[in-house]
């Protein structure tokens, strides 16, 4: 394990071969509905304070024995990344990618984050829990992730005592999870269930199966570009496999339904989607300044008028690439420098109609 | 004069050497803010009812008596055109070029128009009044339009008896006509004034000068794409030459003030309103359908990019064309059949596309 990548490692827009994490460059089954799939094990330490509660020295001796863990296996060639010697902007970069969350990178002692060379590995240390061991897939691909995760998860607790209880199952700081401490989730697309307005009652059968809805950046986060995040609300009472086969059952059951509202879309209104889908592709190859919330609005007409065969002169891989590259952190980390909102957009702008043309 | 000229043989963009009226597709001075110039005289015919009391048979011998007139000179190359036997969309071919009125197309009886070939001159019989002689350039040239009104006036002077008082000077059927019977304007493109808001200043400002502001298809309408006309309010009291001197001097200063609010643009919300141009440009390149209203205004933006130099792919003489030719009665002579509004917004974006690649 090379131990010595640090965040001066982590491929940035600025490398020449600057290539994004694996779930978002590589193509994966069902990818003009399902985004990604993902699975995180929430994991803590026995006879240890919750990070939260746990002073400095303990939370550093904690990365320690996580390192030394991960140290012992080559399999995944992972890689550690200290969060605190990272700059701002580096830590932007990570959540924006998905590899850690916000409440992660604002900590401001003793945290960091393993991570494999494709990226699609990320294991966050000292974040709400000890560990929280994420796998982050293209496309639909729930089972792989698991099978990822259960591995992984298994070399850690070979090695450490996690906190586990036969009446809890793993222990947690939230109650939410308990249990399995696991989370499964897709990012799914759907623009047609919205521009039929079938949406909003989707979404409400979609709670009612125990299920949660998010927006694109997770927890509290509005949806942008018809993207949603959809997980498991429970983590306890129910085993890994029904957890997972509970969010693969309606996750099928909503690709069915987005695809049919696309046909019926074309059959019905083609004259309107169609003028919607090219209105929003002139307008990203030609404005001047744009916010990434209306980029992510038109970027999801475009996706939708490449998978209507409306659109044929651009790769869907683009536009997913795009999503991430035109946040703010990536938009400043190409830059170079910190760049303000105003700014942000009319370079945003830029990068879109360089990858456009 | 060639009197068998008739509605068949007027341009029309069927017509495979179609070319619109010259006061459109011809360059005039100022014409990034002036499109065009025109000057129109309201007469009557001593002894005879005004056409709204006249019966059909009073009206056609007034006709006989004007092509008479007309006939006995070749400067201007006038032809006659029997409204009554025009189809509806040529009727409204003619209005859409404002050779017309829409009020004069409506009429059921005995009513014509003598046009020569460059369609700047045209000379309504029976519209109102008996004739309304009206001359159409393209920029600012108030002056011509009045030399060659004047010229046309006298012509037809010569040879019939207009209705005339001493007091009153020309008399017409409406007050407001009184006195030299003329109406000057010019038709001016105001979007800077109009981005800067300070077009309404301005308009109050005009109004109060004895002027009145218009929409782009004259009395009653509203303003489109950023497009007012101005003319002289009153007829009465004031010599041609006061009237004309009056609108000269205020569509001078309203160039200065647009010029400035232009240069002020770009000055000051140099990124704003690069962004709107381009994005106006987009979406007309790119809609599948468009309205004429919304054409109008995107037009509006894209005119004011290439005088900004924002914008250097496009001819500002095609876009002056294309104002026309996406009106209503032009998109259904194209096609050679009636359209629905619903089928006209996606031949429009069919045209404007066109026109713009």
């Amino acid at each position: 394990m090379n131990w010595k990548r640090n965040w001066e490692g982590i491929n940035l827009p600025t490398n020449e071969n600057y290539k994004l994490s694996s779930w978002i460059s590589e193509k994966g089954p069902n990818q003009e509905i399902v985004l990604s799939s993902r699975m995180r094990l929430a994991r803590n330490l026995e006879e240890r304070s919750y990070p939260n509660c746990a002073g400095e020295k303990e939370l550093n001796e904690i990365i320690e024995l996580v390192k030394e863990t991960a140290s012992h296996q080559d399999d995944f060639n992972l890689c550690f990344i200290n969060i605190q010697e990272l700059p701002e902007v580096e830590r932007q970069l990570l959540v924006e990618k998905n590899l850690t969350s916000p409440a992660h990178i604002k900590k401001r002692m003793a945290n960091g984050l393993l991570l494999n060379n494709k990226e699609n590995i990320s294991i966050m240390i000292n974040e709400e829990d000890h560990l929280r061991i994420q796998i982050l897939l293209p496309g639909f691909q729930l089972n792989q992730c698991w099978e990822k995760a259960d591995k992984i998860d298994d070399i850690f607790e070979n090695k450490l005592d996690y906190a586990f209880s036969e009446k809890y199952g793993y222990l947690s700081t939230c109650p939410t999870n308990l249990g399995t401490g696991l989370r499964a989730s897709v990012m799914v697309h759907l623009p047609a269930l919205n521009l039929t307005n079938n949406i909003n009652k989707m979404l409400e059968a979609i709670s009612q199966l125990g299920l949660v809805v998010r927006g694109i950046y997770g927890e509290g986060s509005e949806s942008a570009g018809n993207i949603y995040q959809i997980s498991n609300q429970i983590t306890l009472g129910n085993s890994e496999g029904e957890i997972i086969d509970n969010l693969k059952s309606v996750t099928t059951q909503i690709i069915e339904q987005e695809r049919n509202a696309r046909e019926r879309l074309l059959k019905e209104q083609e004259i309107r989607v169609r003028d919607e889908i090219m209105r929003a592709y002139g307008i990203l190859k030609y404005a001047h300044k744009i916010s990434s919330e209306e980029t992510l609005k038109l970027l999801s007409h475009v996706s939708l008028g490449i998978d209507m065969e409306i659109i044929d002169n651009i790769d869907s891989g683009m536009l997913n690439e795009l999503m991430i590259l035109i946040r703010p952190a990536h938009l400043q980390k190409n830059e170079g420098k910190a760049l303000e909102p105003q700014k942000r957009d009319l370079k945003r702008s830029e990068l879109i109609k360089e990858r456009f043309n």
